[in-house]
């Protein structure tokens, strides 16, 4: 998904590194993420040889299915947005929904599935992955806008230099006409990106924006409590959902 | 495969109408693609509720995730081959087996596993498709140089015009020096092309292209025999593949 996301973002430059399309062309990316995608059925598929029961196999890759089409849902919503006027911050919610808080939620049920866990541990770690996701989409919002370039490998302020309407953003525009003016400009300066950046500080879009990630992150450790499991796994879960505050890449 | 094979090949019209990425452009595309082919899988998952055997769904979601594989496998050697200056006719084929063959094979052979059919059934009717497919795409190669633009949908001589390695061409080649020179030219013009396709015919590329492709339905007739299969599934089976000699687009 990353390797056709990057095609569909036209991003020449993930984590400090060169994108497949950007060394390989268009045509050989989208073939060598189509062939990404066959080999992540044939790795759950294997699950078959696990001795797990095959109805349980037919459980985990109906859930994988309806994930990557919700996740094509969000995708669908990401890419018409940045041609659109008015997204509301609801439509916003809708699309990170499909387009990240769907994967996480899929990928801590499929270990609960896996490991036979009752239906009510299944439901509270997917709004376990659910809540970290939409955690993690909120966070990445505020380092599209604050991230320290030299830390996220992308430019200051890309977000905006992108005409990106995340949620930072979709509350600013709301709170301050000057920066509605400015954002409208077709064309954005490194220099205008950094202005736009300081309005959405005074408009108090950033504290807003960090409220948002913080409530998720609490109402999945509020999940992973329900979840009610234990051990080293469940250490880690619960560390990866706190340490998602301090996030800066 | 088609929505992502226009992409990769850059093709704006196929059978006559705009191809997805022509009209939405290639991120919306490239997404429908991906989006189809998450429902292809849930369309197969289906099959769990029809009374079979959930072993029989787990085996066909591998023949048909390790076809899709086989796919990409044969995309890459294709659009490999556009850059490419020396294409042998073995290299060819191991394309096409891939790009063409692997999928029809393994239409034929899903329809032989869903009915319960015997291993040998089963690979008799592999080999079915499989020569089908190769059937198939040799003839495709011949109306990509011959069709007739009204009924393909495509310009005259269109696999020329785009420098496609083609069993008539790639046959052509080692023919003719004078051809050689002549498709070197890194832009060529209708009239290059209808010169091109006069060269091939006098060289006997042509013929000797339409012999390959009539022994592969031959030995898809015989491998459709030797399954053993009868009615009218099997009557239509055989049509389809007689028809194929006759085929126009």
């Amino acid at each position: 998904s990353l390797v056709h996301d990057d095609i569909e973002d036209g991003d020449t430059v993930r984590r400090g590194r060169p994108t497949v399309w950007a060394l390989w062309g268009i045509p050989q990316a989208l073939n060598a993420g189509d062939a990404l995608y066959a080999i992540a059925h044939l790795a759950l598929l294997r699950l078959a040889e696990r001795n797990l029961p095959p109805r349980t196999v037919i459980a985990a890759l109906d859930l994988f299915d309806r994930t990557c089409l919700r996740l094509t849902e969000g995708q669908y919503l990401d890419i018409r947005f940045e041609a659109e006027e008015n997204v509301t911050i609801e439509s916003y919610l809708k699309m990170v929904e499909g387009k990240t808080a769907a994967l996480l939620a899929a990928a801590c049920e499929l270990g609960a599935l896996v490991a036979d866990a009752t239906p009510a541990q299944r439901e509270h770690l997917h709004q376990f992955g659910r809540h970290l996701g939409l955690g993690f989409q909120i966070q990445d919002d505020i380092l599209g806008i604050w991230g320290d370039p030299q830390v996220t490998g992308k430019p200051a302020s890309s977000d905006i230099l992108q005409h990106k309407k995340t949620l930072p953003i979709l509350h600013g525009l709301r709170q301050s006409e000057p920066l509605h003016h400015l954002l409208a400009q077709p064309d954005l300066t490194p220099d205008d990106a950094a202005r736009a950046a300081a309005m959405l500080e005074a408009s108090g879009s950033r504290d807003w924006t960090a409220d948002k990630a913080r409530e998720q992150i609490e109402a999945a450790l509020e999940a992973l409590d329900q979840a009610d499991v234990r051990g080293p796994a469940a250490d880690g879960l619960r560390e990866l959902a706190q340490g998602l505050s301090g996030r800066n890449r």
